[in-house]
């Protein structure tokens, strides 16, 4: 049986995603953000929506660029640190001793201890009501070598991603591998 | 070290969602998207891209509605399916042997047998590129009796949501909890 809820926002699983962007006395900012994804393919282009109370928002509104850190388990803290506060009034980086090493091709900071790094130039920005989405094209990923598989892709097991989960405001790890896509549902082909 | 792997789409942990819609005839469609997530708190909404090919795409067009349907563990096979073949050549519901039922307040169809689903009314369709984004609000959400937890919300270890890793094309299942957002983070306050 079916229960209805409302309008919430019930969806999971929800990822967590670091956005780097330069101040405009140059300082490194970091906020996290949850509500994010991949939006193309061709051209590689990801979203994330965020406030526009945000030194965040300011800065990618500026300078049309950001990058998207992901981090692993081993940061947890201080991702959830870089969406606790305000970097209006906090050096996040300072505060937690992390690294903030400026993009290859674009003007914004990504935090270098985070095993994965994407650079975006920003070219869609969707006004949605509490939220505006920054659509940016992925002009560069870095990965911490300590991650790369045989393939020289990143190794999910060692990346160690982490969910958000919204109901319980809870910070979930990645589980077990279920199965192969396009594949372990073949057999209901007729 | 870093490593640079050029413009890819690294991106961990995606979702693996249900679109429903249904044909010019009212024939009843799902494909399985991991290119999607939440986009605005207020109004609640969802965003999810796909391509111009599908039948999905041509349904949404037409009908300015579509569902998403959040499949658990137990449907991964159908999940998988969802996303091998076109809805032009096959009826998926019939294959698979799971139930549309039409929404309460979109003229849009959903998995009943999937713990969460989400009726949307689109908002705005943003071209991209390989992909179109359909930005969805949120009107209603129903969820299984047997996810929901004692405040009503839908409880995620019974919910056993699957993520989708590109790299090696591998479903996941959600791990352990690892912490309180807004709160396992909060010693580097200053």
């Amino acid at each position: 049986m079916k229960k209805s809820i409302g309008a919430k926002l019930a969806f999971s699983p929800l990822p967590t995603l670091v956005i780097g962007t330069y101040n405009v006395d140059m300082e490194p900012n970091v906020m996290t953000a949850a509500f994010g994804g991949i939006v193309s393919a061709a051209p590689p282009a990801l979203g994330v929506s965020i406030r526009k109370a945000t030194l965040t928002y300011e800065n990618i509104i500026r300078s049309k660029v950001f990058t998207i850190s992901i981090p692993s388990e081993n940061y947890i803290k201080e991702m959830d640190y870089f969406g606790l506060v305000t970097g209006k009034n906090n050096s996040k980086f300072l505060d937690t001793g992390l690294t903030a090493t400026k993009g290859t091709f674009v003007d914004a900071p990504y935090v270098e201890e985070f095993p994965i790094n994407i650079e975006c130039k920003l070219i869609k920005t969707i006004e949605l009501g509490s939220h505006v989405q920054f659509i940016g094209e992925i002009v560069e990923v870095k990965i911490s070598e300590e991650v790369v598989d045989e393939k020289g892709n990143s190794d999910i097991a060692k990346l160690k991603p982490i969910s958000f989960v919204g109901n319980d405001s809870g910070y979930y790890g990645l589980g077990d591998k279920l199965g192969n896509a396009f594949s372990i549902g073949k057999n209901f082909k007729k």
